[in-house]
């Protein structure tokens, strides 16, 4: 912690510790709401979400007892275009929003009953979904191979071009006056109570600020935590909202096509190739992103031989033609993921200090969520109520038993 | 053609066209034999060399009908060590060489009976070899595949850390007084005959220099050609050598390992999977390259998900633990290569310019004899013979009916 009587040199209605996808969007809307934001993040534009495939996928992402979680991902798909409308025309930029939705494939008559019972509950969740076989499959997308037993086309899935659309978030939060400060928040400074190491403060304390690696501190008396895997190194969180989120590794592919080549692919496509799922998302500019791996490896963000020959592996399983297109980039990135799957999104609630608010744990859905959590956010800081979707996604669930601490 | 009467601002005893592996080493051993040397490249630096995986191979390399490749190959690989030492001791720097040898392992019977044929040549040209069962070749490398069925160790093939070698060329080419022109030569000029868009001059003809991209001309009584795969677009050389040489594309990975992991290979590895040739070799400071395609694609320079893909499934083929290695960087390069697969290195000879050398076409095996090459080029240049080895690689084998021209 840097020492009590540092000086404090900015303050802000609200800081937002962490500059992804899920901080940015916030800030945007909250300077857009009228508050002063200061924006925190070492590495502002290089975070998880430029790794992403930017599906906007709450159906074919969504599994049996996850409905909670589906109807959240559903309030967000639906915000998603307006929100995405209003970037495009705060900032002038395109962010590659697709709707030819994503064609799910089965490569025998096993995973093609996984796929049909997958299919009836989403429909039984009021979810568009089409049942094709391998001949219609391949009509939709030429280039599948001729293995793939039949498919299902979910036309709800959308995707965004993640890159563009973080950018463009960026700006959008420049233009409407959020301040940025490129050092990374250590630790939740709290009045009214203790500030130690682990402490979360007493019941009775507030929030006043946040101190930072570089030795200062930030002045507020909201705070949002946003910071993704991250989430966990900020002290002054209670415990049991720091061990919620872990680092689960992805590490996905970005193919280009060749100069002259026509586009390969038009929908989204989803496979199971050996028990690994496998997508491949094309882009309006003639990208082809192909993801992604889940590894719980920790903070380690190295590209492994195995995993890019997995990924390609499984991609020229789905689609041969794969094999043609210029291996453009590889990377990795750390979603944060949670126990029970879920966002953490709201105010950290009894036990936590005071105007203290977590935004973070989207684990695959960040950009998806992006809009929706802004909106909720926003709600919290303006003292209105989030969308009712939002009340099983509470810090509170993980903070059992901390109240008295 | 740049205008007749362009300013010649820069004027050297000898101009080479091309700043890769050979144009780098004959730039320096003429220098440091008292020459003045321009050495004109637009990427000095940026070559093929830096693509190549550095084996220094005469030995597996050779095939049956190739035995004055092999005995030029030889004679390079017996000069590499002194030039090496001498280049480490003017810069200071080391350039990673490594005697431990190449281990050729096969997968089977049939792979081995080849194998085995080709060791019988090879020690009939008085090379060494070492035939090993499975058992031995998994001692000698323990991460090996159990599925190897035996190899044989090739104790005369060395590498060298082409990166590190290349850039200690280029320090010691600069320390003896080397200039260098960033632009393309576009043209070798001559007077006493016709500078004609593609004529090499008359009989009578002698090079007065070189036409650069950018407008320039360099003055020059000498030039040396060694633009690898882009020889061919020097306009002034005798039609024959301009077709001679083609690009032949290489892709190949750069795999690191993750801190802490001991070193997974000693060796160099050969196999044959698939019927496509894998190797794999290891550096002193924990880098394995993993190579390489060879593709007629023309001057092409992507990296292809297919051949990332085989290279990655091949590698692991043979060591499997490679799949844990990080894959640190993908690249492609253009060998120069012929219709004999040898290099083409003397004076242009009888027909073309006086004053005019090539020192290019090394395909495969440029890293390997650059050394060899630059002594070639120098003794040309100072009136000396070269080493007999390489009289079947004059320009002149590709130059039949032009002498009239």
């Amino acid at each position: 912690m840097p020492a009590k009587g540092v000086l404090v040199a900015v303050t802000a209605d609200v800081v937002i510790a962490g500059g992804g996808v899920i901080g940015t969007a916030i800030a945007w809307r909250a300077a857009a709401a009228g508050l002063d934001v200061v924006l925190a993040d070492p590495a502002h534009g290089d975070a998880a979400s430029l790794v992403a495939a930017g599906m906007l996928a709450p159906v074919s992402e969504a599994l049996f007892g996850e409905g909670a979680l589906l109807r959240v991902n559903l309030l967000a798909l639906a915000r998603f275009p307006s929100f995405a409308a209003e970037l495009e025309q705060v900032t002038g930029h395109r962010v590659g929003l697709r709707r030819e939705g994503t064609l799910a494939v089965a490569y025998d008559a096993g995973d093609y009953a996984a796929l049909t019972r997958l299919t009836a509950f989403r429909r039984s969740a009021g979810l568009e979904a089409e049942e094709l076989d391998s001949r219609a499959c391949r009509k939709l997308e030429s280039f599948l191979t001729p293995d793939v037993h039949g498919g299902v086309l979910f036309p709800g899935d959308w995707s965004v071009d993640n890159r563009r659309y973080v950018a463009a978030l960026r700006e959008a939060a420049a233009s409407a006056g959020v301040r940025v400060v490129r050092d990374r928040v250590t630790a939740v400074l709290t009045a009214g109570g203790a500030d130690g190491a682990d402490g979360a403060g007493g019941a009775d304390a507030r929030v006043r600020g946040v101190a930072l690696a570089e030795g200062g501190e930030i002045g507020s008396g909201r705070v949002v935590v946003a910071a993704g895997s991250w989430s966990g190194a900020v002290r002054g969180l209670p415990a049991g909202l720091r061990s919620a989120v872990r680092p689960v590794k992805g590490q996905l592919l970005r193919l280009r096509h060749p100069d002259g080549m026509p586009p390969v692919l038009t929908h989204t496509i989803r496979a199971t190739v050996r028990g690994a799922d496998v997508y491949l998302v094309p882009r309006a500019d003639g990208e082809v992103i192909v993801g992604a791996t889940q590894e719980e490896r920790g903070p380690d963000l190295t590209v492994t031989a195995g995993a890019v020959h997995d990924l390609l592996h499984d991609a020229m399983s789905v689609l041969p033609v794969t094999s043609e297109l210029i291996l453009a980039e590889t990377c990795a990135g750390l979603r944060p993921g949670t126990p029970d799957n879920g966002p953490i999104v709201g105010e950290a609630g009894p036990g936590a200090p005071g105007g203290l608010l977590l935004a973070t744990g989207h684990y695959r859905n960040g950009i998806l969520m992006s809009a929706a959590t802004a909106d909720a956010s926003v709600a919290c800081l303006t003292g209105r109520a989030p969308a009712p979707e939002w009340e099983p996604f509470g810090p509170g669930r993980f903070l059992t038993g901390e109240g008295a601490r």
